[in-house]
């Protein structure tokens, strides 16, 4: 063992809700020492972030839940002070997952050599790190705004949000709506960051802001909240419009399930929702209509009709449709078909 | 005006949740004459689709609301009986837009010729018709089921549904499972129809069931319903997988806005909401590293951090990140930065 004392936050209790100071403890322990191909490292600067609400949480998530006991886990900027490691010398900054701790002893192949003279040590917990990163290949790689089009995005004053923001306007989008919780943080999207509006979501009535704030529809929601603000937004989305669910703050401190869907599911397993209208797809009836009487024809492929006679029947079946009381396709028969007669 | 009665079903009150027989009204008028380049054609089968809910609506969806006094509007096959157009005899049978009446004056152009020697004539209007390249567009182009997977779908009786799970068994799915309101359906749709399981939805229990019947979880959705359905599946949802939104049965009689987010702008924007994780795009990074530094440099893009400084602080600070208390990106001081001292 060192002779540092090392000062750790574990995790005391699972928060319920909204996590409490007593859900938290601050313990010392000595510092342990670095084994062979390991380094010791200080920590310098801790990066907080919402997903971490999910990992002191029990249940799934895209990550392993902290043990109650054990240091809450997050990215660092640390500096090595001792080294058993060939790659990294004392002295030497790096990004490491040091967690809530001010030293930690680490495997050097997790770490990443940090260069001072290229940006603060601490833009690579942010924009430079993963909030940079999570802002960038989300917006351009699901949300494609594409020139000329207006882009939303919550939490807009956030190591995320802000820029997302920025860069859609470097991309070309015509105008940048932010969604923020402050009177200050609006000002500071729009004159400093250059948003074109900036929303008080707590001063300001979402759906009436929001239409006046994109009057051409939205074409890109960056969300970082879900909940009431998703739900505000996709009422002014455009045709075609791109949603990476990138976050749900709006849910992480909730006690009961949400009603409706809970989009949780969708963020965890980077599934995709699209909605579908057949319209957009006459460019393949050729290729369904040769598959599907290819399959009806071979057997591979059966085909029930409920059939009902009579026009004034229609109302009664329609009815019953909306209750599922139909088997298989519902058709009226209006007139005598002559091909069957 | 010819001598023919023409019968028609028109809309007499909006319906406001479930549709009564009293919202409808079956009206006798005189059939008029086609007129240059017109035809007149006796309805022989009407389709009625859920999608005719939205229609008999206010409100936004994806085409006009069928006017009060308005003969509903429905796809038809038809049979003409004048012709004022080259292309069209007395006696052709046509895939129509007659709506809910027993005769119809049409342009030629939006007709077309149905050959009844092909499949039968009602077929049409179902398995080799929009319902038909409903459930072929959506699931392979959207859903893109892969061999091995699990494919489950809703309404998987109906006029789409049964055609959805039977593609995807023809396109090698390894599990296709169905939600179906009666036992009789759920016979129907795994001994008739060849699906893999079938769920009563009425009389078991979904998320079990669902658990049951997918034991390798949920690669594809096709979703006829939303609501509960699509709450439960998305538990049991794996890694990437796709859920075309292609109806919200469940929500179409509602008279209160379901609270969570209400997923029909999805579905009538033809939106996509994509979940997204950084670690997934990591071969992004030098992408992003590069552009962002770039434009920290140029000034194009700005930054803010919030510091906190003091290990002891961190429970307070991150209390305060789920309010949105911070400003900027949050930052935990935990020991002295050299570089900047």
């Amino acid at each position: 063992m060192s002779d540092l004392i090392n000062k750790k936050i574990i995790l005391k209790s699972r928060p319920v809700g909204e996590p409490k100071e007593s859900d938290f403890a601050l313990v010392e322990t000595p510092t342990p020492e670095p084994g062979e191909g390991e380094i010791l490292s200080r920590t310098i600067y801790l990066s907080l972030d919402p997903y971490m609400r999910g990992r002191i949480s029990e249940g799934e998530s895209y990550a392993a839940s902290v043990e109650l006991g054990s240091v809450i886990v997050g990215g660092t900027v640390s500096q090595v002070i001792k080294s058993n490691h060939p790659q990294f010398q004392v002295g030497d900054f790096v990004l490491s997952n040091n967690g809530w701790q001010t030293y930690a002893v680490s495997k050097g192949e997790t770490l990443r050599k940090l260069d001072p003279t290229q940006a603060p040590l601490s833009y690579s917990l942010g924009v430079l790190g993963m909030p940079g990163l999570t802002a960038y290949a989300a917006l351009l790689d699901i949300g494609q705004p594409k020139e000329g089009e207006t882009v939303v995005v919550s939490a807009a004053s956030g190591a995320v949000g802000a820029v997302v923001g920025q860069i859609a306007k470097i991309k070309g989008a015509a105008r940048v709506v932010g969604i923020v919780g402050s009177d200050d943080k609006r000002d500071y999207i729009v004159k400093e960051l250059g948003f074109d509006v900036g929303i008080n979501r707590k001063t300001q009535e979402l759906n009436s802001a929001l239409k006046e704030a994109a009057p051409n529809g939205i074409d890109v929601y960056y969300d970082n909240t879900a909940g009431v603000i998703l739900e505000a937004v996709l009422q002014q989305i455009n045709l075609g419009a791109r949603i990476p669910l990138v976050g749900l703050i709006s849910e992480y401190n909730a006690t009961s399930t949400p009603s409706g869907p809970n989009l949780m599911p969708l963020l965890i397993k980077r599934a995709l929702i699209k909605g579908f209208l057949v319209g957009d797809y006459q460019h393949r009836f050729n290729d369904f209509l040769g598959d599907v009487s290819g399959w009806l024809q071979s057997g591979k492929l059966k085909y029930k009709e409920d059939v009902v006679v009579g026009l004034e029947n229609a109302p009664d079946a329609f009815i019953g449709l909306l209750r599922g009381d139909n088997f298989g396709k519902l058709i009226i028969k209006v007139n005598e078909d002559p091909t069957t007669a």
